[in-house]
C-alpha cells in the first residue's frame, strides 16, 4: 500500500539525517543560539533578499500561524481568510483561542483578492461593535493547490496597504508554490510584498520546521518572548537549524519540490490522457481528479488518497498528493494502474 | 426630534427610580448579596417556574453572553449562532476573545433550525483538526425582531440534545418576544427547554442589567468566581436587585414590553393601510417597512431611525424601534406623518 | 446594627438620584456618547488640567484594572504591584485570566518605592526565559488607607521612565487620598506624573461608575472597541454620565471625601485619646485601631466592621471605615460606646 | 571549551538517531497515529503500571506544562508552585498567558509540603474576590537537584486529595530523580500518586519530546483537540514516538540518567575531598560548590558553567551540570584541573 494520502509520510531528506549525525555530539548553546540555527537563518535572508529580516524556527505550522498572527493583533482585531484556509478549516480554532476572530471569505481557488477586502472593510464600519479588520492571511500553495501570480500578490499588497492591513502568508508547501510551472514569484517577491510569511519544511523533506520570516526587525522585535512563552522555544534548537540550513544549501528546498510536483503533474497528466475530468486545476503537488467510484475503490487497494467531495452518486474528486519522497518507480506503476 | 433608533434612549421606568429613592440610605451588604438582589432572583425563580435555578444579575448584555458562554466551553469547543445573532455581528469579537469560535449559520428569519445544527455537526468530525460544535446561542426575540414558536423551540432543545450541545438563549427582547401576538412560549418554557438563558432589563425599562439564569444550578456552580474575575460583580449590587425586583413586580417586565410591542403594531399597521411593503414580519418592537428614499427622508425631518438596507436605487428597508417607553401620541403623529 | 465595614453600603448621593429623574425620559444617544457623559467627561478634563485625556467611564473597579492594563501589555509583560494591591489579592485573577503576570512586591505600607521596582528590574534579565516588567500599579489611597506624596509620586513617575515602565494609579479612593490632611498632590499631579489612572465613583458616592484616565490619548487609541469586547459599555451611558457630571459639579466629589476622612479622623482621634493604639496610620477614610477581644466584641453588638488580623491572644486589629454617607451622629454614638 | 552549563548540549543518543535512519523512509500515518509512537506508548504504560493511562507526546517542556495544567483548571483557579518551580522562573508567563494565577510558595529545598498548601488553602477563602487553588505543581527531580522522597510524596499526594487539589509533577529530569542514590520513587509510585506528570526526554537524551501522562484517562479525554490547536501536535509524530520508544528499550532512559548522575556525584566528591562547601546538596546531576572568585575564574578558562549565585564578596556559588553525553575522560581531567 503506498500513501498519497499527505506529503509527510516519510521521515526527512537522508542529508538532513546525515548533517544531524555528523553533529551530534558537538556542544551547541541551546534555545535557537546554535551555530546551525544562525548559519540557516543567513542563508534565508541571503535567499529572500533581504539581510536585516528577523527569522524564527518553529516546530509546527499550526503554532507559526497562531503566533505570528496573535502578536500582529490586538484583541479587538480580526484576520481575513479565505473560507478554505488552513486557520480557518484545519488548525482547531487556534487563532481563537488567542483572542481572535477570522473572517471567512468565500472563493473559488482559494484565493483571495482586493474585492474581497473592501468588502469586508465596508462591512465593518460600526465602530466599536465590531472587529477591526487588520491582517489577510494567505497561503501559498493554497489548501487546493492552486498559487498566487506575481500580479495578484502586488495588487493584493497595495489593497492591505490602503486599508491598513497587513499581508501574512502561510507558506507551509511554498516550495510547491515556487517550482509550480506557471509561477512567477520568488521569495524575494514574498519578502518585499508581505509584512510576514514562513517557508514550510515539514512538508519539503524536513522532520518537522516552519521558518518564520519578519520582513520587518521592528513588526515585533520581541517575539523571542512569544515563542518561549508560548512553548516554542526548543531547548536544541539545532534540530531545527540544521533543517533549515540543509534544504538551503545546494537548492534542495527547490529540487524537492520540483521532484513532488513532477510526480504530481505526471499523474495529472496520465488522469487527463485516459479521459478523466478534475475538480481543480492544480499546479503544484496536489492532484483532484473526478473518479467513477468503482475506479476510485479500485486504485484504493493499492494506494491510499483522500476521497475530497461527492461529485454526483456515481463519481467522486479525490486527493493525491505527492511529495519529495515520492519514488518516480511508484508514480509510474500507479499510472499504469488507472484505467481508460 | 423623536429617536425610534433604538429601545434604550430613555432612562428607567419611574417606579424603579422611585424604588431606588426610597431605599438609598438603607445600608446594604456588597457584591449582589443585598436584600433587593435576593428578592429579584426569588420572584424570578417563581416566574420561571423553576426554585432551584441560578440567577446573576449583570451590567450588560455582551458581558452576560461572553461570561456565560465562555464558562460553558471548552477552548476547543464551539458555538453555533445564526449570522445575524448579536454574539457575531455587534460584540467586537468577546466570544472569540476569550477563546472560542464562533460557527455562523446563515439563515433568512434570524432563527436556527435543527437542520442547520446537523449539517455543521456533520461538517466537523476530523477531529482533533477541526473545532468541537458544544452549543447552540440563538435570540428571542431575534435580532430581526422574529420570535421562536414552542414547537421549534421544543424541537431546538431535542436536536441539541441528541448531539450533545447546549442550549442558550439571549434574552435582551425577550419581552418583546412573550407578548408577541403569536407567541406561544412562556418563562417556564425557557427554563424548561434551555441550558442557560437571561432576561433582557436594559431593553424593557431598566437602567441597566440582564438576568443570567442557569437552569440547572451544577451547570457551573462557581460561577461568582468568574463574575469577579471578569468586572461584572457590581459592589452595589442593589442597583442591579432593585431593577429586577421591580420588573417582576405586578408584571411590570410583561406590560412594558406589551406597551412596546403594541405602539410597533400600530405602526406597522399604518405603514401597511398606506400601501407600504415591509423587509422582513415582526410582532415584535422592530418594524421593517420598505420606504422610497424621499419618504424616508421625509419622515427623518422629525424621527430619527435607521437605514436597515437598501432595497434598490428609490427603495431603502428602514427600521422602526419602539419601547416601553414610547408616548402613544408620538406614535400617532408619526403615523399622521406618512405619506400614502 | 450601623454597617462600618466597606463605603458601598448606600445608594448614591441624592444630587445624583434627583438628575437621574430630572433627565429620566429625555432622549439620549446610547453607548457613552450621550451629552452627560460628554459633559462629564469635559469637566473631568477641566480638573486634572488636561484638555487632550482620553476618558472612559467604566462600571465597575476590577473591570477598570483590567482592561485598561491588558491593554497596555503584550503577553509577555507583567505588572508590579505591591503585596496588598487590589488586583494581586482581590480581583479573583483578573489580570492573569487576560494573559498577563503580576509581580508582587512586598511592603510595609501599601505604597512602592523606586528601589521596589529596580530589584525586580533586576531579577527579570533572563530574556527570554522571564516575562517582561512593563507596568507599575499603584493605589491612592492605598488598600490600607495609605497616600502617597507628592515628591514619591515624581520619584516613581520618574523612575518608570527610566526603566520604559508605565505608572498607573488605581483611584478607587482618590477622593479620600486628595483630602486627607497630609495630603499633597491634585489631580493635575495624577495626570502629569501617571500614563494612566482612574477616578472611584463607587467608593465616593456614585451607584457605579470609574473614570478612566489616559493622559497622552494616543496611549490606546482604539480603547472604545475593548470595551464593548469586554462587555464595558453599557448600552445607557447616560447614568455613568450623569454619576461623574454630578460629583465634578461644585466639587461634590471632594466634599463626599471630605466627610468621610473627617467622620474616619474623628474615630481615630477617639480610640486614640482613650489610649488604644493602631496597626497602621491613616490619614483617609479606614481606621485600624488594635482592640482587645472583649471591646471588640462589644461594639460589635450594635457595628459591625472587619477583623482585620490577630495581633496576638488578646487583641485583634479591627478596619473601620466610613464614608460620605456616615452620619456624624452615628460616629458620635459609636465613640460613646468605645470603652476607656 | 567544554559545557557543563546545561544537559541539552548536544543532540541525541545515537541508539535514537539510528532508529531514525533505519526507518526514514517507511511511510507512517500522521499526528502521532505512526506505529512508533503507538509502541512507545505501550512501553510507557507498561513502565509505569497503568495499563489505561492517556500518553502524549509534547516538543517541549513549556508546552507540556502549559496544557496539561491549562486544561484542568478553569480561569479563576491557581496553581501552587514552589518560587523555584520552572512555571514560575523561566516559562515567561507561560500559565499566565493561558489565563491562571501561579501562586508561589518560599521553600529553602525546591520542595512543597502539605503544611505550605495547607497555609496557601487558608489565605484563600474570601470567595469569590480571590482565586482558588486548584492544582499542585511540583517537579522531580527540582530545579535545583533535590528530589521527592516515598514518604514525602505520599503525604502531598494526601494533602492534595483532602484539599480537592490535583497533584502535577513536572519530569523534566525525572530520569536524574529515578537515579539518584537516595531515591525511593518508581514511576509506578508516580503513575498512582500524582493526577498527571511527564517524564522529561530532552534532558535525558532524546532530540526533543516530553511524555505527558495523565494517569485516569477520564481526567481531559479531549486533550488531542488542545494539542492541535496550540500547535502542538507534529506532522511527523514518528520523530517523537521514536525517541520515547528507544528511551524505553532495554532501559537506556534509566542508563542515561545513571550516567549523569555519576559524573556529577564523581566532581561533588572531588570538591568535597579538595575542602569546598556546598550551596546545596544534590544527589542527582546538578552540583553546585562554593568557590573563591578566582577558582572560578580559573576552572573557566576551560570549562563553561553557571555562576549561580553569590555567596560574598570572595565567593561564589556555582552550577555545574552533566549530562548523559558527559564524557568520563572530560569529567577526570576537571577534576584534575580543581586546585586544593
Amino acid at each position: 500500500m503506498y500513501i498519497f494520502t499527505n506529503d509527510y509520510a516519510e521521515g526527512a531528506h537522508p542529508a538532513i539525517l546525515q548533517k544531524m549525525l555528523d553533529t551530534n555530539f558537538e556542544q551547541q548553546t541551546g534555545y535557537g543560539e546554535d551555530q546551525y540555527s544562525i548559519a540557516a537563518k543567513k542563508a534565508i535572508r541571503k535567499e529572500i533578499g533581504n539581510p536585516h529580516a528577523s527569522i524564527y524556527f518553529i516546530a509546527t505550522g499550526t503554532l507559526t500561524n497562531q503566533l505570528a498572527i496573535s502578536c500582529l493583533l490586538k484583541s479587538h482585531e480580526a484576520v481575513i481568510s479565505a473560507k478554505s484556509g488552513h486557520i480557518q478549516v484545519h488548525e482547531t480554532g487556534a487563532i481563537e483561542s488567542l483572542g481572535n476572530r477570522i473572517i471567512p471569505v468565500e472563493t473559488t481557488d482559494g484565493k483571495i483578492r482586493p474585492e474581497d477586502i473592501i468588502k469586508i472593510c465596508h462591512a465593518h464600519t460600526l465602530r466599536p461593535h465590531v472587529v477591526k479588520p487588520r491582517l489577510v492571511y494567505i497561503t501559498n500553495a493554497t489548501e487546493i493547490g492552486s498559487i498566487y501570480y506575481k500580479e495578484e500578490l502586488i495588487a493584493l499588497a497595495a489593497c492591505c496597504k490602503e486599508n491598513n492591513l497587513l499581508l501574512y502568508m502561510d507558506g507551509a508547501r511554498m516550495g510547491n508554490a515556487l517550482m509550480a510551472t506557471d509561477n512567477d514569484l520568488t521569495l524575494q517577491d514574498m519578502s518585499r510584498l508581505t509584512d510576514a510569511f514562513y517557508i514550510g519544511g515539514t512538508k519539503n523533506g524536513a522532520l518537522l520546521g516552519e521558518a518564520l520570516i519578519f520582513n520587518d526587525p521592528e513588526t515585533y522585535p520581541e517575539f523571542d518572548y512569544l515563542l518561549k512563552q508560548k512553548g516554542a522555544l526548543q531547548a536544541k534548537g539545532r534540530l531545527l537549524g540544521i533543517q533549515f540550513l540543509e534544504l538551503f544549501t545546494d537548492n534542495l528546498y527547490y529540487e524537492l519540490a520540483d521532484h513532488a510536483n513532477k510526480m504530481a503533474m505526471k499523474i495529472r497528466h496520465a488522469f487527463k490522457e485516459k479521459g478523466y475530468e478534475f475538480l481543480l486545476e492544480s499546479t503544484t503537488n496536489q492532484v483532484f481528479p473526478i473518479l467513477p467510484n468503482r475506479v476510485s475503490e479500485t486504485l484504493r487497494t493499492n494506494y491510499s488518497f483522500l476521497e475530497w467531495a461527492k461529485v454526483d452518486r456515481d463519481k467522486t474528486a479525490v486527493r493525491i498528493v505527492t511529495s519529495w519522497a515520492t519514488p518516480e518507480s511508484i508514480v509510474d506503476e500507479f499510472i499504469r494502474a488507472i484505467p481508460h
